[in-house]
């Protein structure tokens, strides 16, 4: 398109003049009145916002592979399952590495650390700063937002963070993104050298301090800065002096005001309404505020794209607006999205393995699809992503023999957790068998529960969904690892404890000096129930008369009598005291064991010898067997697993378990020697019987 | 940034060519040895497909709301599920209006009117044509690819859509897209005067003729293009006599070739290499191909974008390829996605709302949220997405007596489906509620399954899950609707027939002469048993064994004997022909009717009265019920559901049904006068028991 020769000087400017109306043309679309302003306030002229998001950035756009820093406070359980969500949606855009800096408390730490490392996302990094050490950089300044301290450290920020780190994104755990972050990024191109941090207008009348009578904000340029959405420019901060400027304002200004009322927000527009020129406007769509009485609206009935919303009301999911659906179902899509499908490498870019991902890769790689048990072998090596405490919890406080019921499920046994919640008013370690859908359901489920919103000593982890075979022990594992007290009840969802239990075991297990040298397991009988509606017995006496009236029977008698024949029901029936009993093979009672108890084996994933492969384990490593004389537990009415299913049905599903029951005795030999022999000898002898 | 005041000549020659550079470098990003160049091959230097995809298309995209057309060929039960998932990427990203161009056949037809109907996705309009229509126009094509006729389909679509359409995007059914089809769209805008066709270079050797010994393809150019994704501008093809340019072609090849063997796209690519001027090749990102063999990562490792991906191995999604896995879960995105997130309008262009969509929409504002009743009505008002014979299926053959099973299920059903089929030989219409991710795991349960895979006389109508409550009438009257036989049997999923029943009901419809006038709902009683295994009664006799030894009861004997007190089962027990019961009040037989029956009560949504409601109205229309005396089928125990937990836990939940039912009742005096005094004089004597 260049003109060739040597043209005349007119010409060439007449011709380049051409070409730049042609380009500018191109670059600013159909609507030439919107220039290339950067500022992009709700009444001005001069909106900009869709021209600026839609073109503008990627003209600048960060060089390929550059790593991205994004800074979130987070803190207790319903931010640490926000902060998911969020990052869901960033990372579903994101074509660059990314390095998160989450400045956490200890709860958000616990469930964001276990999740990201079991996540295995590539090309993230994580690091987390402890919020406890920023609390008294800001415990000074009053504040009235619900956020509290939290609501304030992102003032602190260039005071914790690296300081190799020159620039970083700080977001809200409230925002949602439609875009991919590299285009925020981008604006830092944008800042003039005087410029430290990019905001959006804030979008409402708050700071025009209007509302109401007497309505007296902080004072702000104009609409005021909304903080959801931060380009921080650290080193520049820095250089400016930044702790003492915001210090000084704030000081400044609490002389008059008593309090913060949106916490950092008040003070970020005070100390830019003073100095202006600190800050970079970033158009509307980047911080598309949903608050009451938004005035968002204007702006993104101009935008053809969205890039970042935020649901910055109280009323957050909820919020009445006319457009609230289209938000919602943006915000929905990331919520139940399965995290598994982000756990993808960005192309082009050197890779960055979280750790383990490369050798599990590899492990993965090296199964052969067509051995029979492929399934199986690549259900044991799957990592599963865990968010533990997934709702709000209270650990119970320390007691010597406190118990924690252990136990796992999956969305088709909801419904249990109310009776359990009845039966056993002790601490619970669950985990459920979700996909990210399901978790929400969940969440939704207890909500709606008067009987399990006001329980904050069950304690949920969710183990996210993949592959087809229930992964029953890599569950129990998670369930367990997170129980807190000394003792922990190894149930399963389908029992109900007897009323008494909780009572009965810390007592019990007080009796007997379990807390000493002494290494037991307390058995806990196990009966069943035909009956959908069923009248638990109140006491051992009634259970002993239902189980006479054949109403009772004892757990799987018909069926699998193996299972509990060590028990010895019939001594049980007369038992006035704990009794020994011997282990055989087959044996699968439910027990009591101190938490340090040994892991179940992950190897065996969906039915069978999950828990009869455990108790060898307890015998192995010689713990006692104690029957106890007045605990039960009873099994209600199901309908069989589609595991279950499978077993009876599939004979490579019964090869598969044969050839792991045996790679499990092999590994015993190895670890017990020849103590470990009876176990195989009875494996043998079944074998030879069946 | 301009210069103010009045530059001298050479001056402003000297600026506007700095500034064209610094926007040049802004426009052409960090490679500028990458041109503007708008050929796209996988050897040649000239790359650009970066540039191309990610600023050139935005910069000549379409007037806002422009409506763009999509046509897509679409055969068969697979791809009509493939064509959701394309549909769901395409919609997700979208920002525009669009109207879909469907050429199927009569089974594809079937399947996406009803699911486009129930979608409801604003700003979508879809027509349909009948493939039939074109096959003549091709059939005298030798073809040896798969996809056969439909395969060459393509080729004609200028003669089929209407003639007010300019330009139309055809796409392969195979094809995910990870962009806003606008983009692609665009294109159309670059193309030149004489060109009519924009296509991306196929990925492949196969057109170098090279692969192996005396392979011959087609003619093309260079590595030819690859027609799953297409520009085809509609009115110059006419003007440039396309029909007789491609025929021509077409038949003058196959004096050397037997028939293609890439159906369209050999035709397609031996016309261009006769015509080049024809083609406006498209950037690469735009159709990842991969197939066997690709040399598709020439090209998307340059790309920081990735536009469409086309699925074209036969092995689909099982490909192996070193990116496999993130190409994989681009796609298992959109398999998963909820569809019904996609009901939002796009911004800021005139609504166009689906037939019924407004209503519903006010209807739903109407509703208050504070009534206790509330997620019942907002339940029974929700139009779920359908997706009728999700699975390959064989209608029966018209048999004047046969009859279909009808029945509903979730996910946690679904173990049910092997016996089901073992007990009942016959035809069966089955409506499930599954999420979108559910659905896919249902799929690969039925493939894995010996029983199910075989059976292709079931069919499986997927109901999309939205809502907290079950709506158990909305999927019996979607499954009732999709029978095609003249009978059918109203079951429920956890009850097994009696092994005879199927051929019993068929001898028994003949004898009662029921094709007549009669209007009569035949009885199969109910029986249960409480036992997980379970040796089906082979008999009548047998039954009546299990029953007097205690092993089985008839349904809810404990429970609600009410339920089935009507069938009398004393005079079942003796009874040698077919006898007339009279309804009374809570009766819920299990009957076989004429497929033209009543439909259920939609307004009966989670736990309660579902069936009671139906019977009622079948007494009301003066069906007889007629128990038949060889007849039975047996309950499967299982947890409790959560709908029924909730009744039996919550107060509101018990009330709301009631009130239900009161309406029930009114409607149903309005409908049948005082024939339907006896309901309610029933339903208020039952409450004033209580």
């Amino acid at each position: 398109m260049l003109p060739r020769g040597r043209p005349r000087a007119m010409g060439v400017a007449v011709l380049l003049l051409l070409l730049l109306l042609v380009i500018g043309f191109f670059l600013f679309g159909r609507d030439p009145e919107y220039g290339l302003g950067t500022t992009a306030t709700l009444d001005g002229d001069l909106y900009g916002s869709r021209n600026l998001s839609a073109s503008s950035p990627q003209l600048l756009l960060p060089p390929k592979c550059e790593m991205l820093h994004v800074a979130v406070v987070c803190a207790g359980y319903n931010s640490s399952r926000e902060i998911v969500t969020l990052m869901k949606s960033v990372l579903f855009y994101r074509k660059n590495p990314l390095h998160l800096h989450l400045i956490t408390d200890a709860i958000a730490r616990n469930i964001l650390e276990t999740l990201f490392r079991t996540w295995m996302v590539p090309a993230v990094v994580v690091s987390f700063y402890d919020a406890e050490e920023l609390k008294p950089l800001v415990s000074w300044i009053p504040n009235k937002h619900y956020s509290g301290l939290y609501g304030l450290m992102k003032l602190v920020l260039p005071s914790i963070l690296p300081l190799s780190l020159a620039r970083v994104i700080v977001l809200d755990t409230d925002v949602t993104f439609s875009s991919d972050i590299v285009e925020l990024w981008a604006f830092f191109g944008h800042f003039s050298d005087k410029q430290v941090v990019g905001l959006v207008e804030n979008q409402s009348d708050w700071y025009l301090g209007n509302l109401w009578k007497n309505h007296r904000p902080w004072p702000a340029l104009g609409r005021g800065f909304n903080t959801g959405v931060i380009l921080l420019w650290l080193d520049r901060l820095q250089q400016t002096g930044w702790e003492q400027v915001w210090k000084l304002t704030a000081k400044r200004e609490l002389l008059t005001q008593t309090a913060t009322s949106l916490a950092d927000q008040d003070i970020f527009n005070a100390v830019i309404k003073e100095h202006p020129e600190l800050v970079h406007p970033l158009p509307c769509v980047w911080n598309v505020q949903l608050s009451d009485h938004t005035l968002a609206e204007r702006c993104y009935l101009e935008a053809a794209d969205l890039k970042v919303i935020h649901w910055n009301s109280p009323k957050k999911l909820q919020v009445k607006n006319k457009h609230a659906e289209f938000f919602r179902s943006l915000h929905l899509t990331f919520l139940g999205y399965d995290g598994k499908l982000l756990r993808r490498e960005p192309f082009g870019c050197p890779n960055h393995f979280p750790p383990g991902a490369e050798q599990l890769q590899q492990a993965l790689a090296q199964l052969d699809e067509e051995e029979p048990c492929f399934e199986f072998r690549q259900q044991q090596l799957t990592v599963h992503r865990v968010h533990i405490t997934f709702l709000s919890y209270q650990p119970p406080p320390p007691q010597p023999h406190d118990v924690t019921l252990v136990a796992q499920l999956s969305m088709d046994r909801l419904q249990m957790l109310e009776a359990l919640c009845r039966h056993w008013p002790g601490p619970m370690s669950l985990a459920l068998y979700l996909t990210d859908a399901e978790a929400q359901q969940f969440l939704h489920f207890v909500d709606m529960s008067p009987v399990l919103s006001v329980r904050k000593d069950v304690a949920y982890h969710v183990v996210y969904r993949d592959g087809p075979l229930y992964p029953v022990n890599q569950l129990r594992n998670v369930a367990l690892a997170q129980a807190l007290t000394p003792y922990v009840f190894l149930s399963d969802i389908d029992f109900l404890p007897a009323y008494s239990l909780y009572d009965y075991l810390r007592a019990s297990i007080e009796q007997l000096e379990l807390g000493g040298r002494r290494k037991a397991a307390l058995v806990v009988p196990a009966f069943e129930t035909l009956h959908y509606r069923f009248s638990f017995p109140k006491s051992k006496a009634e259970l002993l008369t239902l189980l006479d009236a054949g109403s009772l029977h004892t757990f799987r008698y018909h069926e699998w009598p193996q299972g509990h024949a060590s028990t010895d029901y019939s001594r049980w029936r007369e038992a006035q005291a704990p009794y020994r009993v011997q282990w055989s093979a087959h044996y699968e009672p439910y027990v009591v064991v101190p938490r340090d108890c040994p892991r179940y084996d992950p190897r065996f994933v969906g039915f069978g010898w999950n828990k009869v492969a455990h108790i060898i384990e307890l015998d192995a490593q010689e713990y006692e067997f104690l029957v106890l004389p007045e605990a039960f537990s009873i099994h209600l009415p199901h309908a069989p697993s589609l595991d279950i299913s499978r077993f009876r049905s599939s004979p490579t599903y019964r090869d598969c378990l044969q050839a792991l029951k045996e790679e499990f005795h092999q590994d015993l030999s190895r670890r017990y020697g020849s103590a470990a022999l009876k176990y195989l000898t009875a494996l043998q002898l079944s074998r030879s019987r069946a």
